[in-house]
């Protein structure tokens, strides 16, 4: 249900019809768009009378969500979402966001080396994983806390905004800490008290697609952060699986229309695990911005060959520095723009 | 890596092998067998030196296991793993294991009116959610721990063991308390966290295979509660997602033989979830018999046109009773036998 | 549209309602039931007027069929459609059938070889390839014509039904005159010219499901064959193709039941491409007949390491044997019956 | 196995080796390059002896092809296909190649209406569907010979190029005489028979990947045309079949730059199958060429709403003159060029 405010409605009015909400057992989420509030309700227990809310002051209309997603919708929000960063970046917007570096930490050294080379390109998010979902127990698992103070340093030393993932419930408010976006892995797209808790942060959360989801799933994924009151969520496609063999996944680029016709949030496109193959990561890149992706996240190694992960599907950073100049010609094509980070006219000022 | 004993060595001598894997920094698993003790050897230090183990004494040999995982593969442990339960049922051996009850516990009165058709029908295990992973944050949750105290309770009247999920590592303990073995769901199967955590407790865990996992990954999961010392594990297979839209998954049964080939872990089918379709549960019931598999996990319900979850899948308790017969019939040509619960004969006595 | 005769209607009243179907510009199929003849009318000139129809003499309803497939629904047809040959063997009825044999036909030394000890085995069917579909030009493509004879001479010897697969239009009237049931291969099954041409004769045609192919394609492909005309039609589940690995195919056991519920066709299974590895071959064998299905197509080869294709899935002879023994005691669980040939009894007698 | 010929060698040593290679019982494949001419033998009598062949005169190397690709890889042809047609169009070079028009000929009008507006737009190929597959036996098949007819209007009048789609061997050679380039469609990409007859002609062949087709039996569908000795094959993607429910087909995009690193052959991209939505067709030509695509084939239609078919797929004309210039504007990032067509310049000149 959704109860949409009246242009003039007054930030009293808001707040009565959020405290009648709670009142009937129900959770207001009051959302704030360029002409007017709607407030999404959201609850198990059952349907809202939508009668009282009506004849409250400041109502316009009560509205039924018919999806099984609500706060997601562009039912119940029109205008795409924007999250914006204190680097001046922002996800969601007019510009094109774009997330680089490697799939682990693994040392400081590395980590910096990487960084200047992605910072110099324009990236202003950095990613590399401190907690790494490994298939195998005896895999490398990631350097853990001390991942997390390189990632931290990065941010210091080269201004990008920190991307990085949390494994688990356990370690979600060490990386909320450090991190600037949480990010929820495509193995944990369905782990619903990790996305439950992540809803109770106030940071912003990029849930990867699982890798069977369908559509309604990655959004009811969103859902279960957005109905905690977190609503700074950041979808991501990166490859489903499927019979076809010549790539790690079949990177299904036409969900980017289709989420974009049904719901706000901003949608990322990741060719790197997408593909699987070096050789495919700026084509698929490219393309991702031609479906009208909001932005990217790829995988960036200046040794590829001796990483302890993804190495096969990471860039060298000249690959990187030729893909950010490719998206940026094709972004006024769709409308956007590749906002280059504030290292990338100091590194080429150097 | 593992290390197989000779036939005749002492206690003392295992424990000196395993003391010495230890001090190389790894961790050792002592897995007796019908004839000797083989220990595997898991770590992610790199490669062990085998030299200085071949000298110990009481070693017969160590040999490399070439595949990903270690513990579960019938390379490190030749004869069926069977994991037996206080009331004489077992799961992996020459009984048929049968697992029967609702998707969701709803009350007392739901449960013990199931528990008292299955039970009468020669189930050995009760089956029911008492935390239900949900696509929507806005349905049915589960009961929590009033579902444990009921299923507890079911458990002292009918003798049944009982199953039920494990969502998340904060509730883990509190159904490892109640429960006699703990369901990690398909959605939680790549959940690490869970499985090293379900790794430590000393009671049986129940893996439900991905939707779209890979006999190796679904392998893995395993290894993952292994590689803490947990051995008793229990697969499920569920079915997977495919293009295929006559059923709500696919079934894919011949993933009993494969499994069989490669792993001395029990395999049991869930025809319930595996079709979702109440007229396709008898068959596939009987094709997952046939197939070899160590028996079935089916959703049973008193009154499935009103249940909160699952009911278009949910045998009632006549067709399950059938069922048992069927599959009773079909033990025997596989080198299998139904054994049926106490309360099956007390049920019929009455 | 399905016109139902009144159980007492005469063969001239029948005819009658055909010929004013004909008038209209449809075409009718008299499907003679145990209690009455229905006549479904095809045709793509739109709906027909129902209700000239209806006061026709000997007419009972005239009812419109909704599903996509008519002549191969149950709406048309109540009871299973059962083909019979002249060996005393049939499909779909109450005896399970077996068709065995090489996936091609290598020579008449080979062919012979494993005839002898399938129809020994019991086997009422043969199948081997003269004309082979193969992914590569380069690849043997199979005997042609000396194939067809030498699989003529093995039914004169063995008393066996010949079934041998149709590769495309050129070929097909020589392949249907020499063989007992025309097998129209996974690759063809959307091949409409094929199934068009095969529906105007006069023999069974079994239809091997798509690799890809939705229940309700695979009805339609029999429906092609059925609107000319030709009504015995056998539909074979031979695998599905998914992202799981384990197995060549994914064997789709779930569409037994689902066929069943909504078609009165014979359903066989064809564990060998559907598992594509001999030792899945048996488990897979009798999950097949404890799904229901009406039989099964398994590739037996005398020395299937040297075999020209599919080596790897082809049974031995002995095995073969077991798997008879095997499904012949799961037949009576679900109503069935394996009846063996003729040959079957003289090769045990001798 | 590959005779690479020297630079400087003529065509009489040429010939010479041709002869020879028929001699030993194998097919030549002269395949003339910017440097030398390649010659590919193909046949299925096993190897070739390779000694007498380098000792031919003007014979630079002989060279082992391991894929099972021939013909398709480039190890065989290092350059880019290029197909010439004589309105001055070209598939496979520096020129992006549209095929637009609508999924039936439905009528001259229409046709001729759709014609109008697509050549406007600067489309130099015309589609139309004369000979239709259609899942359903009842639904319309096409108007035949007549549609043909209506075709070679359209190329009379707006001098496009024409391609439509041959669907059995019988209707071929009737195809081949009016249409410039003969569509295979997907469901016959395995249509062996089919595919070789395409390759005893001398028209370009369009083969569209079938619905669960692999990179390498794609590749092996254009080897059966070219074995032939019909050179002129053009790839098509048009979605696969998976899980995902948010679109008709799942766009498998990342096979272009996949098939561009191991065959010469050119790859259109068709996102009106692919997605199945007019709403998504314009991202995903934007994204096929971004992926680095020779082109595209789109459905356009001037009433999609009464279309006989794909209407819900088809792009309104207006919608189609948007694409090609947001495609002319991708085309440069990607090292290519949108040539309109003749009739373009006349459209826009009145």
């Amino acid at each position: 249900m959704l109860v949409v405010m009246k242009a003039q409605a007054t930030a009293e009015e808001i707040q009565a019809v959020c405290d009648h909400i709670v009142q009937l057992g129900f959770r207001p989420h009051p959302l704030p768009g360029a002409q007017r509030t709607a407030i999404g309700i959201t609850g198990n227990q059952g349907e809202v009378n939508r009668g009282n809310l009506e004849s409250l002051s400041g109502v316009a209309e009560v509205i039924r969500v018919s999806k099984a997603y609500k706060l997601a919708s562009r039912d119940v929000r029109e205008e795409d979402t924007v999250i914006r960063f204190s680097n001046g970046a922002s996800i969601g917007g007019r510009d094109l966001a774009v997330i680089a570096g490697p799939c682990s930490i693994e040392s400081r050294e590395q980590a910096f080396a990487i960084a200047e080379q992605v910072a110099a390109a324009g990236a202003q998010f950095f990613r590399g994983g401190a907690y790494k979902p490994r298939t195998s127990p005896y895999a490398f698992q990631g350097l853990g806390l001390e991942g997390l103070k390189i990632l931290s340093e990065v941010r210091e030393k080269f201004g990008m905004r920190i991307v990085t993932e949390a494994l688990d419930t356990e370690t979600l408010d060490l990386v909320a800490e450090w991190a600037d976006v949480i990010q929820i892995g495509a193995r944990n797209m369905q782990n619903f008290s990790l996305l439950r808790k992540a809803g109770r942060l106030r940071k912003p959360v990029l849930i990867k697609r699982g890798m069977s989801a369908t559509l309604e799933e990655f959004l009811m994924a969103a859902e279960y952060v957005m109905s905690e009151g977190n609503y700074e969520v950041i979808l991501c496609e990166r490859g489903v699986r499927t019979f076809s063999d010549h790539a790690r996944n079949t990177l299904d680029l036409s969900i980017v229309p289709a989420l974009k016709h049904v719901s706000h949030l901003p949608i990322l496109v990741d060719p790197s695990h997408g593909t699987g193959r070096r050789d495919s990561v700026l084509p698929m890149a490219r393309a991702g911005i031609a479906a009208g992706a909001d932005g990217l996240i790829v995988e960036v190694h200046n040794h590829p060959e001796v990483a302890v992960s993804d190495g096969p599907q990471s860039l060298y950073p000249a690959q990187f520095a030729t893909m950010m100049n490719e998206i940026e010609q094709i972004a006024p094509i769709v409308g956007r723009n590749l906002a280059r980070g504030v290292a990338a006219s100091v590194a080429v000022k150097e």
